[in-house]
């Protein structure tokens, strides 16, 4: 999607190869969005660490990362032994997996790469081969979030308001997004909405990484306390609900996403409000048979008991100066006082009007009856 | 209610007068959790900027603040002229009153004082009178917390988990508080209980003065994202739900509280948890005759886009100076971005299990029907 800088607009996506360099290029997501900035990782153990330390996030963005660094990975590898090339590509491929132990698509993006790869017969044909594969992994995930955006589109309505939790944007994916596909696709189309995006505590992604992408975008939105959504509700002012997911269970229907999405499906349900999940087909997992099933996140207990910001004094005296803003941490809770912090909470398939994929949209306990059209395996 | 200062506990009320120096003395609700102190005003325009700024809020808290800042104003009145003496009286009201234009308590507090001082003769005895009727209302505000808290015991069990929102604790009050009074009272009588404090963005009045409340009084406790009661709920972790009230509609029973109430009371219908409102008498709005009546407060956009708080690094650096540590202001959202940030919520009566008063417990319903004993006028 396009970013704005100095008035200018300009076309980028939040994973990228740099095949000259050997670099993965990546928007950097921890500045944002008190700053823009693309950090370069020259080496796959540099890679691992922006997937580790969030420089990089959400699922399609660590899948195409991941891919990026098992290619850049492979192709640093000087010389023309084919066992010794192998015992490197495992390595690689560990380094990069170990990086978010409990994310699935990192390890599906590397394994969709070093299949393709280890057709070639010689070295060369190897690191020739992970590249395109890398490649068109990366492309895939865009193709699927601009088909998941066309399908979705079709919800979105002159006058709308949307509203969206966390980020499901294109800081997510490669380029486009989940949540966010369909309103680009939406306002490409000419239509007229507004969006209200929850804050999302406690990380605030909805309020940082969600409205930034909609400015950036134009598209018309606010922010709101993850309070406010059902007061207006109530009072008739959100016509839609989508949100992204991090794991659909498709033999239930059941949906695991950011802690605060199960209050808004159960709120959108009393005011028969449409919900829907907007999701490509990598997030599907065929194989669990119940929510409860699904590990849930217990976070550092600091996120909730305090929060991440720019001090707003010295945010304006140093970009006076032209310096950097770098954002900080404030502790908001009583000192003496702990936390419990869930990160993800599972909506069951009854709150959920629809699934939109790429290849159409769904009810969600209709996912396992159309499974060979939705990538079973 | 007990503080604990340098390993001592002491007792405070939240508002107090010393009539010998004639100043009104008040919790600095502004410095806490961060640091606990007494702020005293000498004159009644102090006391209405004590009103205005927040050192001072919550209903029952401003109300005596008003009622002891009119027996402050006229008590400084010098000289016998009754006519000159009754002028000041009003100069004092309408200070006072404009301090919180949209608030109830402050006017209802200062029309009892000035109906039990009017009664004097001379301007002495009404000087007189005018401090006696406001520590009575105090000692009234304190009184009708305590047997509200007797009622609402009954309902704590041990084992019980009871989820709050906001703070309608003994900070909003003189003292005891009102949805923290039956947890006070159950923990007076042995009960064993854990409390999850909604953080309740956007201002956070649970993570700072609820959580700063039940560690003073050691009532366990853990403060959760507002996102997260749903979860908690779904996975059976809390047994009982108690807030507050702003404006409780008499005839309706419709209950207006800080934005994100309803939608706990909207989770809790979903999972079968009871749903209790603790009030005093004075909340209670016989007028309006629905919900939609009532004026919902849009407040500062700021407040959704930052959080108050005290950066960590500077907290520390400082205390071990022995300095003061003030809490600041941090952006957290997209700086181009806006926000809707409605300050108060209608919850319906179908939600609401029942409404804990100083008289009883009562569905919201049959308030109507109880009017005569809940001082209806």
């Amino acid at each position: 999607m396009n970013v704005v800088e100095k008035g200018r607009s300009r076309h980028y996506r939040t994973v990228s190869f740099d095949s000259e360099t050997n670099e993965v290029v990546l928007i950097d997501q921890k500045e944002l969005p008190h700053k823009f900035c693309l950090v370069r990782t020259a080496i796959f153990v540099e890679t691992a660490r922006a997937i580790r330390d969030m420089t990089v996030r959400g699922a399609g963005a660590i899948g195409a990362t991941a891919a990026y660094g098992l290619a850049q990975g492979v192709r640093a590898f000087r010389g023309s032994s084919l066992p010794r090339f192998l015992e490197q590509v495992e390595e690689v491929f560990g380094t990069l997996k170990a990086a978010r132990p409990t994310a699935v698509d990192p390890v599906n993006a590397m394994n969709q790469v070093r299949k393709a790869m280890l057709v070639g017969e010689t070295v060369a044909e190897q690191q020739s081969l992970a590249m395109a594969a890398a490649e068109e992994f990366a492309n895939e995930d865009v193709e699927h979030c601009r088909q998941l955006g066309e399908h979705g589109a079709k919800l979105l309505r002159n006058g709308m308001n949307v509203l969206t939790h966390c980020n499901a944007g294109w800081l997510a994916f490669v380029d486009i997004g989940s949540a966010t596909a369909p309103m680009y696709a939406a306002q490409a189309a000419g239509k007229r909405f507004h969006v209200f995006c929850d804050e999302t505590r406690p990380r605030c992604q909805g309020a940082t990484l969600t409205a930034w992408e909609l400015a950036q975008q134009k598209v018309s939105h606010q922010v709101i306390a993850d309070n406010a959504a059902g007061h207006l509700m109530q009072r008739g002012k959100i016509s839609l609900v989508i949100v992204g997911s991090d794991r659909t269970l498709g033999r239930t229907g059941e949906v695991a996403n950011k802690i605060g999405t199960y209050t808004k499906a159960v709120l959108a349900h009393r005011h028969k409000i449409p919900f829907y999940v907007a999701i490509p087909l990598s997030t599907i997992d065929w194989n669990l048979k119940r929510g409860l099933e699904i590990p849930i996140e217990e976070r550092d207990e600091r996120e909730v008991l305090g929060a991440y910001g720019v001090p707003s004094a010295r945010d304006k005296a140093r970009a006076a100066k032209g310096k950097k803003v770098q954002s900080a941490y404030i502790r908001i809770s009583n000192p003496g006082s702990g936390a419990v912090n869930p990160g993800f909470d599972v909506t069951p398939p009854e709150l959920i009007t629809g699934i939109i994929t790429p290849v159409g949209i769904f009810k969600p306990r209709d996912l396992w009856r159309f499974r060979q059209k939705l990538g079973w395996h």
